[in-house]
């Protein structure tokens, strides 16, 4: 069995500003060691998986960084996404080129901004998982335990009836894929059991995953043949114009909630997909008053603020739930309830034409 | 009548960490406008008193910012006090040289890092107090009117009856300097009327000032013999043991509140001790939502904030009543009624021998 992953790399993290900009998004940052995510996400894999078997996909001026972080990924691993397309355009291409090299290769699609922190389990699920995908020509995906009804993650409904079985790992038939909820549908999700959080990783056989969109996703299917063509013939032009056409949808919309015979298996391995800077404050180490910092710091009757200011000396004085970060350029000193009011903050300063600061 | 005002610029100014600093204290800051509170200090003075007339007193390092900042000022007008050893040996000091250029001159002793917002009112009470200080060979100070019931500072309580007039202004006789109060003395103070703020600014005519001193306060008045004698010998090394010897004492302790017939008169000119960075939300300009800052600054659903950062974007997202300072070196956070505790931090600071930040 191969196991071939693709990193998906295309993101913006417009929710990590200032230290994240257009050029410089989470997954290139530092935010959980002092490696860039993504680097962590390549790593994690190589107990299991060769590095040469190992591809990103992301758009050409990311593949630039890509390399410049990775640079023993072979070349021709580092794909180019002609367009930002979401991602079902996204792992279509990539699957096509993985299909083309082995359509007998189990792909695994993961996010290159996600934390695992138990990263044994990781890989001891994601062979199962590849072992799933191979053995009942499924679409798998990893279901992440809910700790509190968030609103801000897809739900995946499952049937606890008869899970198959590979090994010690179990895989149930997902019932149905569910947007962001409410917080009263969110808050029912957990008491009726049999949610998950979708994590955005999923696997699949390239010849199933083709076999599945012929059958699930009609209007995408034209696209992997379009994708399959432009790919033999090396025809850039020619991909470019399928990604000036085709629609912009993720994954889960296009195909994943569509196909049936869908598995998710527990996702039990400390994931965070590190959203915000106020996600920070669960993973970073913190003191006794709850306080975490990446730089010199000094709180002084402060509670649960988190600072990241590697260059300064900083002082937090009788705080509470105050995140502070500065870069060489920008300083932000944010409420960690009102971080999503970070988007408005860029959508501002894009108004004022300060692409400096974008 | 010659005026002659001594600006008093030794003191430290450690509540505007970070940016005041040991080497760098307040009244050698840009707080209120672009040019320093010295500099300020001394320009508002020059439609009445000529440059040549004004002094300076502080120790030797401050003396040379001093000169920097104030080219034109004679430079034997900069006097250097050997020893830090508060108000009284600085004012005993400056008002004896003084007094050997002309005794008959009145000093007014200024605080080099006071806000005056209305200074045509300024200069008329210092002229009529300057005239007060002659006619009536009294100690003078200005009392301010208090607005709240201040912890912060020292009252001058004084008589309503039968003021002395010079011109339209009134000077009442003091009957007690009293020190800084409890918030129920406070409170009762206001509730009593005839209670002002003692400003720490004061006028008297030199050689009444000796008399004053070998009056009332014993303990002071060899000391001024001696520095008579010291600065008629041009002998720096006597005046370092003189100041090695005497008592670290304010005016206020050693000379104000023992000697008989001082007299106070209403500050009314948009005076402000400017004490520290929260004050300084009464004197910036703010926006509706009661923001201010000195530098690029974003306010995204946040109140009463100040920042200080003139050398980059700041963003302060839902947040209330808090100050952000930053400098090349260090940065601060502070919540607006915590600002005390900046102290505490510097003592910290101290003891982590981090001598950089001090």
């Amino acid at each position: 069995m191969t196991i071939l992953p693709v990193i998906m790399a295309g993101g913006r993290g417009t929710r990590f500003w200032p230290l994240s900009r257009k050029s410089r998004p989470k997954q290139f940052l530092p935010i959980i060691s002092d490696r860039t995510m993504i680097e962590e996400t390549v790593e994690r894999l190589l107990p299991l998986i060769p590095l040469k078997n190992v591809f990103t996909i992301s758009n050409r001026e990311q593949a630039r960084v890509i390399k410049s972080f990775l640079p023993r990924l072979p070349r021709s691993n580092v794909l180019i996404e002609p367009r930002a397309k979401n991602t079902a355009p996204s792992l279509i291409l990539a699957t096509a080129r993985i299909y083309l090299q082995d359509p007998e290769a189990v792909v695994v699609a993961l996010p290159a901004d996600h934390l695992i922190q138990d990263v044994p389990r990781f890989l001891k699920k994601l062979e199962a998982g590849a072992r799933a995908a191979e053995q009942h020509d499924s679409l798998i995906t990893f279901g992440i335990p809910p700790t509190f009804p968030s609103t801000g993650y897809g739900y995946i409904h499952y049937s606890d009836k008869n899970p198959l079985k590979v090994g010690d790992e179990r895989f149930w038939r997902v019932l149905k894929f569910k947007e962001k909820p409410s917080l009263e549908q969110a808050q029912k999700f957990l008491t009726e059991g049999r949610h998950s959080w979708n994590s955005g990783m999923f696997l699949w056989k390239a010849d199933v995953f083709r076999r599945k969109l012929e059958q699930y996703a009609l209007d995408f299917y034209p696209y992997w043949e379009k994708m399959i063509a432009a790919l033999k013939a090396d025809d850039w032009a020619g991909l470019v114009s399928i990604f000036d056409d085709i629609p912009s949808l993720s994954i889960d919309y296009a195909l994943m909630e569509k196909a049936k015979g869908v598995l998710v298996t527990e996702g039990d391995f400390g994931w965070s997909d590190v959203g915000a800077w106020s996600s920070l404050l669960e993973i970073w180490p913190r003191d006794e008053a709850g306080n975490t910092a990446r730089g010199e710091s000094l709180f002084v009757d402060s509670r649960n603020c988190l600072v990241y200011n590697p260059g300064k000396l900083t002082a937090v004085v009788g705080l509470k739930d105050v995140f502070v970060v500065e870069t060489k350029d920008a300083l932000l000193v944010c409420h960690k309830d009102e971080d999503q009011k970070v988007k408005t903050l860029i959508e501002t300063l894009a108004q004022k034409g300060r692409k400096e600061y974008l």
